[in-house]
């Protein structure tokens, strides 16, 4: 079986996501500026995994650093967020988890002047974080079952599964759980360019775990939906804003205004930990623009002119009023999730 | 200057479509055989280009036929024109271009005993149905240019260039209208997947004209339309049918509705021989299915894990219902389609 990322003694590993599902292949960071790389490269993606990896990457940065006093290593786990933090804007799980291991070091910081106490504090944080998100995970999966039934072919976008979190996945959990519960179901998985995640990730998933599966370039889901092909639509998501508004991969949004318009239910799958309260709307969500030749190469071959000009949005935003729930690991919500989002927490 | 196909004394050249932007090559074929397998290959695409190419390719058949008699002349065209019609399904084009030749034929063989004066006709009736659609195509443009204001931004969908007609394209044409008349506009290009016509071959078409444009992957224009960015949405056709409903590249129809969700006007542009009267609706359109391999292969390399599955609807239809006005040679067309049409003929 793969892992998406584990801790090991003195460094953290990751399967590179850039080469699946043609080569399974690991990489060890030894220092946490290579964790922020692989980050950064999207050697690891998905907003759960990312702020994993980043509370791992404090970690190491932690439990690696020379500094001998309270005082000096306060310093240096000051630098080592600061490094974490700027590796990827959209996703509000990484600020969440950082925060989280933050609170955890000042308050170890107040209790003792041992440094090696604060460090062990520190990673035993870190690991518990990971076994919680494997989890929420779980719950998810469990809890958006309820929503499949035999015979359904459930659309998704991108990929929001084991590789995007530490285990068990987001959407992908529940496909996951329905198929534990002999539930016979198919899945139709968007390519989702620029990075192709859904056609090199989640098929590479759903075919490990026998759930049947067939791919579609990006512009086709319209054509299903109107052949009344797909009974549902469940993909994962990078950040909720407070009123419900969901920002996730790029074109996601075109999925939602074509359910919408085909009458066909978009879920969006997420822990808790997703959704930002700070965030009144989807409009205060940042989105990240990426480099064009993500765009305008594939394969290492560009696909069109020397000197052509792209976009690369790496996100959209899908207004609430376009969603039909969001599951969570404590259930599904609905609208209006201003208020249901406010009686989850 | 590039052309698309051209006819040279004993042969049929065409650009290679399927190496474009980054090779401009041509192909010399010497016989009809060849013209058909380019047709099927995708060497020339596009639904009027197929169409000329077929003409072109019976020309080919007709001029090196070794019959000598009008009745061996007569079945040998009936080969002929079969293995053309067996090319492309979908294009009305072909079938209409074929029909128009095949006619030319027959009554030519009334009028005459002598095999070559036939050959003779057959050939000229070609190249007069190459000239012809270069001016329908320029008229298409100068119709649609009055839609466009300047400063918009205008959205299109694979390529309906000249690459798809034998000169100025029909979705492009207004856009290279447009420019004459000195009107500043800029074009998004939709990559188009499976086969990236709009990366490959519009995003070279335009940048070659010297108009304004940006590549995006398919999944971006709602995002776009989103943050009114785009001003109008123009696309080419394969079939239109009389009620207006239209068939083109797989991923127009999810435009469609991502434009009427957001407002944003959406015109096809087509020559009156796009439009078959004799499908009354959209769902009497046959859409080809192709290789599932133009899906999980991008430049030679699979995208997805092996053995995965995947669909490949080369077409789809939008409805009347989702369309603002159709262009043609013969000015702009709107809503009801089922009347506007017919005053078309």
């Amino acid at each position: 079986m793969f892992y998406t990322l584990k801790w090991e003694t003195d460094s953290v590993s990751f399967i590179d996501q850039r080469v699946l599902p043609l080569e399974e292949k690991y990489i060890k960071c030894s220092d946490y500026q290579q964790v922020a790389v692989a980050i950064k490269d999207m050697v690891v993606r998905g907003a759960p995994a990312i702020g994993i990896a980043a509370v791992f990457g404090v970690a190491l940065g932690v439990v690696k650093s020379k500094k001998d006093t309270i005082q000096g290593l306060k310093e240096e786990f000051s630098h080592i967020t600061s490094v974490m933090r700027a590796t990827r804007p959209t996703a509000v799980n990484l600020f969440w988890a950082i925060k989280r291991i933050e609170d955890v070091f000042n308050i170890s910081c107040l209790e003792t002047n041992d440094v090696n106490k604060v460090k062990e504090k520190v990673l035993s944080v870190a690991l518990a974080m990971y076994d919680e998100d494997a989890n929420i995970n779980k719950m998810i999966g469990v809890n958006g079952s309820e929503l499949i039934e035999d015979g359904m072919n459930i659309l998704t976008h991108c990929n929001a599964g084991a590789l995007a979190t530490v285990a068990y996945g987001t959407a992908l959990s529940v496909m996951r759980a329905a198929k534990q519960q002999g539930k016979k179901i198919h899945v139709y998985a968007d390519e989702t360019r620029p990075f192709l995640q859904g056609a090199r990730l989640t098929m590479w998933e759903l075919m490990k775990d026998e759930i049947p599966c067939t791919l579609l370039s990006d512009n086709m889901s319209g054509y299903l939906m109107a052949n009344n092909k797909i009974d549902i639509v469940i993909v994962g998501a990078d950040r909720i804003a407070a009123n419900g508004d969901s920002a996730n991969k790029i074109g996601t949004y075109s999925v939602s205004v074509l359910a919408n318009y085909h009458k066909v239910p978009m879920y969006f799958a997420a822990p808790l930990s997703t959704i930002d309260l700070k965030t009144p709307e989807g409009c205060d969500i940042p989105i990240e623009q990426r480099s064009l030749d993500e765009v305008r190469v594939i394969n290492g071959k560009k696909i069109c002119p020397e000197g052509a000009n792209a976009v690369n949005p790496s996100f959209d935003v899908t207004p609430n009023s376009l969603i039909t729930g969001i599951i969570t690991e404590r259930g599904i919500i609905y609208p209006p999730f201003n208020e249901s989002i406010r009686s989850l927490f």
